[in-house]
This record gives C-alpha cells, structure tokens and sequence, in this order.
C-alpha cells in the first residue's frame, strides 16, 4: 500500500515551492517607509552591484516578473522585424510561451531539432541559407536554454562555440537560464562562467524557481543591445512600480551563494531520486540526469497510481516518460518516501497487480 | 528656512508608498510549504472567493503584474484586429504604457478630449461615424479610468450612461480602476455600484497603489468576453507561477474593508493637503480634488524649491502645474510639515525672496 | 430641371478615374516575353533611373500596390518597437487606413489638430516632452500628407521648416504623396523641390490617382533608411512578382512630364468648378482650393439632389461640406455641366422649392 | 557547346513569363471612362458571378495584389491572437514570405514535416496535444499548398479527410492555392472538387503565375469565416482602389476555361521537359512531377553550366537538386532545346569534360 498522506511534496515543478526563509526576510526587510518607484531605490541599486559583481561590471541587469517577461524583452532587444529567433524546438519559448514571441515580438521562430534539449553549430548551419534572402526572416539571435528543458546542461565551451560561431555570421547568443543555476551548480562553476565568459550576449536569469517568490531578470552582456532595454521593458508590461520587494529577492538569491546552495541541494535531490529508481524493472532515464529533474520512462499502470498521490506531469504520453522536479526544499525523507512509492507502484505493474 | 530633513515623505505617487502591513503577513503567511503553480492553489481560490463577493457571483478575475497589464489583457479580450478603443486623452493607456496597446495588441487608441480627465457620451458620438466605415478602425470599446488621472470620479450614474450608450451600439466598457477604491471611498459607494451594477464590462483592479506589493486584478463581468482569458493572460507575460503571494495580497485588501480604509485615509490626506494650500496668493486647483491627488498651480520659483526636498512630478510645465498624491500612509504629520513648507516657499515666492 | 444622364462624371474621388493612355500603352508593351520576377527587369531599372533624375542620385525607389502599402513600409523603416508617428489628425493613416500603422507596425499615431489640414512646428514642440520618458511612447517621425487631405498645399519653405525642426530633434520626416504632382503643378516648382530639396527623409509616391491603373512607390531620400526596405517590402505584402507591369506605369508618368500635365489639368478643374460655385447663395468653401479638391459648404437640401445624379462624398455631415475631386480626365464640359446642376439646386434649395 | 542565346526562356518560375493575351485584352477592355473605386465597379461584380459559377454560390471572393496577401488576410480570418497554423515545413507562407504571418498576424506557425509537399492527418494528430493547454499556441487551422511547393498534388480525397479532420475539432483548413488550376488540371478534375467539395474552408486562389499580370484573389467558402473580410483586406494593404484592372484579369482567366488551358499546358511541358531528362547518368526527380515544376538531381558541374545560360533556382545546395517550372508560354520548342543543352551538360559532367 502506497503512504496514505496525499501531496506530501510536489514532484510537478520547482515552481511549487515555497520561498526560501531568506528571500522571504529580504522583502520584509525592504517594508522601510517610501522610496522611488519604477527601480528608483536603494534595493535596485543594490541589486545591479551583486549584479555586476557576478557577471561583470559591463553587465546591466532589469528585473522581470517572470520568465517569459525576461525572454520576450531580451529577444526584442536583439530583433528587427523581419528577423528571426534560432532555437531548439522543445525550447520554452517555442512550446510554453501560447506564443508570446510570435504575438509580441511578431517574430519567427525556426524550431531545430534537438539531442537531449541541446542544438549544435551543425544543427544551425543549414538555416544560414536564408540570410539575405528576401523571401525569408533573416536568422538574428540563436537562444538556447540552459539548463535545457530536458534538464541538460552545456558545457562553458559549447556556449562559447556556439556564441562565436553566432558572432562570425552576424547572429547574437540569447540564453533562457530559468535554471542558469541549476547549470552552474551541476558544471561546478560559476555563473559567469557560462554567460559573460563564454561569449553570451544577453540572457534571462531565473530567481523564482530557485526560492524566489517572483523574480527574474534580464541581464545583457552586449552593450550595443542595451539602448532600448528601459521602454522595452516598460512597454512589455514587466516594469515593477515598487521594484524594490523584485530587487530584493534578486539580492538575496546573489548573496552569500544563497542561488548556488538552493540548486546544489535541488539537483542532489534530483540525482537521489533518479539513483533510487536505477534498475527498476521497465524504468529507464528519458535524459542524462544534470540538473534538477528527472525524465523517467515508467510502465503506464505505475503512472496512473503514482499521480494519484504525487504531483508530477506527463512529458511524452505516448512513449510514458514523465517528469519530476525537484526544488530548493525537497528534503531526502521526501525524495526517499518516493522512491519507496515509486518502487510499490512499478512493480505492482510488472506484476500485474 | 524650509525643513531640512530630506524627502520626508514622498508626494510624487502612490506607489512610492511601501506595503501595508496586513498585506505583508498575508505574503508571509501563504509561505507555508508547496501549492500548485499557475493559480491551481487555494490561496487563488480564496482570492476568487472575496472578489464574488465584492463585485457579483459572476465577475471572474485574474491576478496580474501590474497595471498595464491588466489594462492590455482586458482591452485584447474585447479588440478584433482592425478595432480602437475610445479613450480619453489623458487615459494612462494613452500616456503612460509606451504604447502597449498598440504594440502589443495592433489596437488603434482614439484620444478624447476632456473635461477634467473625463469623457461624456457627447464627446464619443462623433467617433462613431466610423462604424461599419472599412477605410476607418471601427470603435470597439470605450475605456475610461476611475478614478480619473486628474484625480477626479465619474458617479455611478455617469458610468451608467456611457455603460448604456456603449451597449445600445455594440460597443463595451472597460474600466482602469488603478484607483477605483479611491473613487469608490470619495464617492462613498461600494466598488461594485461603480463597477457591475453600472453595466461596466470589465475592469482592471488597482492594489498596489492601495497598499499592495504588487498586485492587480483584471475583473470581468461580461461573461461573453471570458473565454480568452487565461490564454492573453499567458500570452501577455501576466502569469504568476507561484500567483498565490499576489493572490494573498489581493485578498488582503478586500479583507475586512482594508481597501476602503486605506483609500479613504489617502483620500483625506489629499484633501487636509489642498485645504492646507488654499487661499495661498497665486495658488489655484487645476482639477477638484475627488481622491488621493492634488494638481495645483503653483509659483515657478516655488515648484523648485519645494522639489530640492520634496518628490513630486510637475504635471504641466507651460502652466505650472504639479501633482501631489498621498498615500495609505501618508500622515497628517507628513501634510501638515509638507503644508508649511509649501506658505513658505509660495510667500517667498510672491515676495521675490 | 437637372441634367438627365446619370453619372456623367464622378466627382468622388481621383480613384475613380481610368487609365491615361500613355500609362495603359507602356503596360501593353511590358508584354515581351519573359522578365525576371521581383524587380530584376528591366522595366524596373528604368524606372529606378527617371526617379532618380526627378529626385536625385541619392533616391532610391520601391514600387509597391497601393498608398497604404507604401505609407505603411515607409514609416516602418522608421520607427523601433516603441516610437510614436506625430501627424496631422487628418492624415491618410489616421483616418484611412484601417489601423494598419497600429496593426501591422505597432506604432502609436499622435494625431495634432490642424489648420486646413497642415500642421507646424508649434503644432508639434508640445510632443516632444515625451522623448526620453520611458512611459510615453516616442516621437520619432512626422508625417504629412503633400497635398493635404484637405487639398491644401506645405510650401517648400514650410516643408524645410519642418525637416530642419525633425532633424534637430533627431527625428525624420515623412511625406504621403498620393497626390505630390497635384501640389507641385499648383506651386508650380519641382517635385524635387518639395521633397529631396526641402530634407524629406522618405515619401510615398502617388501614381494611380494621376492616371495610373495601380501603382505606388515608396521613395528613400535619407540614405539611412534604405538598408532594410526590400525586407520590410516583402513582408509587407507589397513584393510584385511581375513587376514590370507596375514600373511602366511609374516610368510612363515621370516620362515627358505626364505626371505635371495630368496634376494641371485635374488642379485646373478644380478651380473651374470652385469658381463656378463662387458667390452662389449658402454656398462657401471650408479649405482654400490649392490642388484638385473642392470642399463646399452646401444647402442640405442641394446636396440630397445632387447625390441622386452625381458621386461624390460628404466631407461634414454635421457641417454640410461635401468633397468634390477632379482627374486627369475631367473635362471642361464635365465641369460646366456640373456646375450648372449645381446652380440649379442651390437656387431651388434656397428658394424652399 | 550549349546553344549561345542567353536566357531563351527561363525555367526559374512561372513569375518570369508576360502576361497572357486574353488577360491583357480584358485589362485593356476595362479602360472605359469612370468607375466606382475600391471594388464598386461592374468588373467586380461579373468577376464575383464566374467565381461563384466556379466555386458554388456560397463563395465570397475578394481579390489581392499578391499570394502574400491572400495568405496573409484568409489566415487572419480565421485566426484568435493565441492561435496557430499548422503548416507543411515546405510552405510558402512558411519558407517565402519573410515571416509576414508571424508579423501581421503574430501567429505561430507550426512546421510540420512532409512527405514530397504533402502533409497527413497522422503527421497533425501529435500536435494537437497543445489544445487547451495555456501554455501553448492552439491549432487553430491547418493550411496546405495545391499544388505544393514540391510541385506534388493532394487528391480530392486527400483534402477531404484533412477537412473532416480539421471541422471535428474545431480547426479550418485553409489552402494556399497559387497553383490550384495546375493542380486541377493535372488531377483532371474541377476547382471546385478541390475546394468547396472537398471542404475547405477558404483559400487563396492564384492568377499571377498562370497568365495573370497580377491578381490573386481571396475566395471564402465557410461564411463564418466571412464576416471581417473587408476590413482585414483594407487593413491587410490588399484593397485595390482602381480595382476593375484586378477584377477582369480573374474574370478573362475564369472565362471560357482559359486557366485550365493555361495550366494543363504548363503542366505538359513540365513532363516534356522531365521525359527528357530520364535515364540520363546522375539525374533522377526529387519529387513526382505532378503539376509544372520538376525537381531533379543534376551533377554539380552541370549546374554550374547550365546556369550560365538558364535562369532557374537551386532548391537544395547539398543535394543538387534544382527547380524547374514551366509555364503557360514555354514551348515545346523551349523544353526541347533546355532538354538538349541539359543532356550536353551532364554528359560534360559526367565524361570529366
């Protein structure tokens, strides 16, 4: 019999968690009377200098109330209107976005084929043909996800050979780091490392899915993209009027390596789960476990009765892969109660029962 | 010699002011482990609950960011793409959202002239002229903000008939209620006899300038512009994945007439302020005071030397206008203080000091 | 008792005209056999050269479909995402064209009250406190219509006045010139005066109201500007496959002065018809006659009659002006006729008959 | 040594070709004195009875400059702001029209890939998974080419069971039918069973390429979808003022059978010229010849050669394939001598010459 508590922790998305007691205190923190709206304060000043001490001191930061408020801006940023946005087909942007690009930004998005999440210098190549083609929207950012949505990491040195093949022919690096620490701590790292030093010309930095309460922003490397970044911002409807209690969270995360903890821990998790289920009878991994999620292929029976009880989503209906997430607050005992559920659940399918 | 404490108190907006305090536990207090992400939480559920509540069993509403977004989202749901809203010419939409609207939604914005930020039936009707006109954007819905941008408040009845006129010809009625509690307090109604009982189709809801972090609403009443919702709401970089610590906000506000507490203290805030500056030699009202906002004219010499210390916008360069606008926390200590300081530098003014 | 005939000549507007021969000839010997698609014939390049005889070595030229295509890529080249196009609120893309600059540019249109159509320098200052306000879309472009909408004509001074005005503020300036060749024949100068000469940055060209059976252009004069225009052509829907057959009609108007003689003629009708209606009793003009327009105020009761016999539009129903267009191929005879109607029903409207 | 007339005929598109005499006759025919703009002329109104006798009486036909156009304005039919079109990886308004859907419409479309052009309801059944989920962009409607860009044709059948597949779950089929007559003519059969039979919803019917100066036209078969066409063809740059020279160019090619003779002689010489070209070392078709276009595999130096003397594409660059079409003024006489300088050029290419 699978434990009885319904719930006891959601597998679904690092989205279901809480905020990190940290975070939470920064923006109590921040209740201190008046101050400027619109990014006017002392909170957001402080922000771009943690900032700029991470990724450098070219780097200019916008905080964003979500993730695709980040993509939407910085893409804009990089486009013309005829241009168009490189990108791996099980990319955000592509699949998760009820087509926020294409609406807002009137851009097209060339959806590439992808191994484990991941696009290649080959796999981009053939799209070149198009630039200076009338007929055709002219290939103008290359935006890769990292870590992927498959839950999969580059390396430092695929980033940098992807950004300088993109510079040679004219083309910008725009990186979706909804989990950039996720990366980071998996590749044992820095951030900067994967993002200024490896030839990044801007991305979306993620604090919500990390023990944020809503947070994310845009950082741009390139200086020749930032001019515009203010009304872009303001028209895309991200600008926070009383920014600081944003600036704050984003402040927390940056400070002491609260970001680089959160994500260490959630990836363990993830791993302790994805050991917990090796060798189970009809259960393989989908991915390469590099991050904070977990992309078994489980029996279809097994599926049914562990959503009966966990939150977890569906990724691949036909071929039964499902996806499980881990967050900054899974704990072991969580992860462990799983496995032992996960271990009933699939071998009462292999048995039949 | 003015006081010499800087910024004391801001009176540039009302989103200078921090959050209140009941709104801030209620944040606090929804952290409180795992809840599903996008709105599938209680909290939201709770939210939805007090809204009915408020404005009728069947308004449906919708956590944003801000409040353009609210406004794009609600104006997208009522707009085919060869559609204009009527608006005033002073309309936030028109002014102050870096043309969203028209960039985000392709919509054509028709300024109105007005009479103290506000449009009657008889300033509309020669729009509608282009009805049924292909060569022309065909009105779709008439948008007007309460209260006002000038600080003043259309009564019920006065929604009433730009309500009736809408309908009897095919048109909606949207609202940009950023301050709708504030009318709501000045008038001395409920939100809803402004709102639903005045045939309004849909509304954005102000909190954040009402004490809230960051928290509106888009409200709809007409049940036939519903449907899309959700969607815009994600195309429009509106969804909240961990929305419950907006929805708390949300819900604090309507908790316990917190709304109307807060409104009507900023409310008399305005008012102790231009009944402070009243009668002062070359001092007049540009608009009446009908809520938490103040737009006198005042002595050139004067404008400058209160803003070395104190923050505020000045509305109208040519004539010398600018805007005051309190607060929920706004004291009468902070008026009082701010009052003084304004004789003195209006008598130094008028004396040639 | 009125002329008989139904229809004799339609006073609605230049688009009701037909073909001038000299046009429909160079369209028939277009027909030779093959051409290369998309402007690589030699149709176009000849085209490409008399424009740039009429308008300098710098102008380089799009043929494109309709007015509205050629306004609407135009002031594409011209405009980020978040700029605002300053024009006259009688502007051709105002007023008629659906909402295509909002819709397929995303631009907002601050539309300025006019005196007869024109707009000036000081008409435009009060806009420009917007520039480098992050709320406030920005100015970017002005546009005007040369002849006006109101078929009045900008000077050449008027026309530098306020180039040089839009280029000290970093601005460009545009010009719809679907009916450039009326005001040129009425100023009498070049068109080169009124455009390259005055600091134009880009203007369409109006072909098919001055006897051509459908062809536009769009003109880049600012060098700046031209980089991006075959993407913004395409993907504006304007490419013409064929387009020989759209070049020969633009090359056969610049060729022997045909564009001057039809804008005479038509100018002089219209002066014909103005002066025949001159003096009648209810009977005066709302705009002074400078190009081929009439625009009188008439008796209601006379312009119920006429309508019975003759096309032609109400320009104020709440005014009773009426709007009467001449062509190339209005003749003297259609006027006099036309006239002599009108008379008719003026006397019989003021005689109550 | 190939034949040294240069460009004899080009092969590179039905676009090169001039304008076909009965066509150009009726243009000519059409410039009689006056007529109401904007589609109010007799010419409009015979041009909608033979499309009506063509495609059954509920059709609504609306004529556009160019395939862009059509394609543009019928998709924005039937598209909401969050939808999506699923289209052939291989469509024109996929790979040729510079991302205007994406632009004008902010749709996203969704590559699907094919089989020689040809898209199946197995191929669209997966991406419908995104139906009701916020995420994600909603198929809205799937649009084919017929012919397609690969120059295969689907049978009526085919059509059908996309239709059907399509209305049983809320999506329109839509079709790009630039080369429907050749696709009528080669399949044998009606326009009508291709479209209105088959039941489609409404698609773009082209004019241009088989004899047309320029004229393709909008045709409408669900009336549901009918009811905003004026206003998007306004706003869509697509109203042709002097619209009678566009009307009766569709009317000479629907009058007397003209455009099927037109086509099945297109279609013809594509098969002379594909006869020809069987068996020779290195050649083989890419694609069935099955409309007016050919596809074959040439050695790379006889590429090379031929293209100094023949206009035609390169449709593929790393497999050497090349695109052949064909049109209603090549000769047999035209194919037979590309046929012999072919045959010359790959027996060069392949003797090491």
């Amino acid at each position: 019999m699978l434990t009885p508590t319904p719930f006891p922790k959601s597998f679904a998305s690092d989205n279901h968690a809480g905020v990190h007691p940290a975070v939470l205190s920064a923006v109590v923190d921040a209740n201190t009377g008046d101050a400027p709206a619109y990014g006017g304060d002392s909170w957001t000043r402080a922000m771009e200098d943690v900032f700029r001490a991470e990724f450098g001191a070219g780097a200019t930061v916008y905080p964003m109330f979500n993730g695709t408020g980040a993509n939407v801006v910085g893409l804009g940023l990089t486009l013309r209107s005829y241009d168009a946005v490189l990108c791996p087909a099980t990319a955000h942007i592509n699949t998760s976005e009820c087509g926020a690009a294409e609406r807002l930004l009137g851009a097209k998005l060339v959806p590439l084929p992808t191994e484990n999440g991941k696009i290649t210098v080959d796999g981009i190549r053939g799209e070149l043909s198009a630039l200076g083609n009338v007929q055709r929207s002219q290939p103008r950012v290359i935006s890769i996800s990292q870590a992927t949505e498959c839950g999969t990491c580059y390396t430092a040195d695929e980033i940098a050979e992807l950004a300088e093949f993109a510079h040679a022919r004219g083309l910008f690096l725009h990186v979706d780091g909804a989990r950039l620490a996720n990366a980071a701590a998996w590749l044992d790292c820095s951030m900067r490392a994967l993002t200024t030093d490896a030839g990044v010309d801007l991305f979306s930095f993620g604090g919500t899915k990390n023990g944020a309460m809503g947070a994310e922003a845009l950082v741009i490397l390139n200086p020749e993209l930032d001019a515009p970044a203010l009304f872009l911002r303001k028209q895309g409807m991200q600008l926070a009027s009383k920014m600081r209690y944003v600036s704050a969270q984003l402040t927390a995360l940056l400070t002491g390596g609260l970001w680089r903890e959160n994500a260490t821990h959630a990836n363990a998790m993830a791993h302790r789960l994805s050991d917990g289920v090796a060798g189970l009878p009809g259960v393989s991994l989908r991915y390469p476990v590099q991050s904070n999620s977990v992309f078994p292929v489980l029996p279809e029976k097994a599926i049914a009765e562990l959503q009966q009880r966990y939150l977890f989503h569906v990724w691949d209906a036909d071929e039964n892969v499902v996806r499980w997430v881990t967050s900054f607050d899974t704990t072991a005992e969580h992860v462990d109660t799983f496995v032992s559920d996960i271990r009933l659940a699939v071998h009462g399918a292999s048995s039949g029962a």
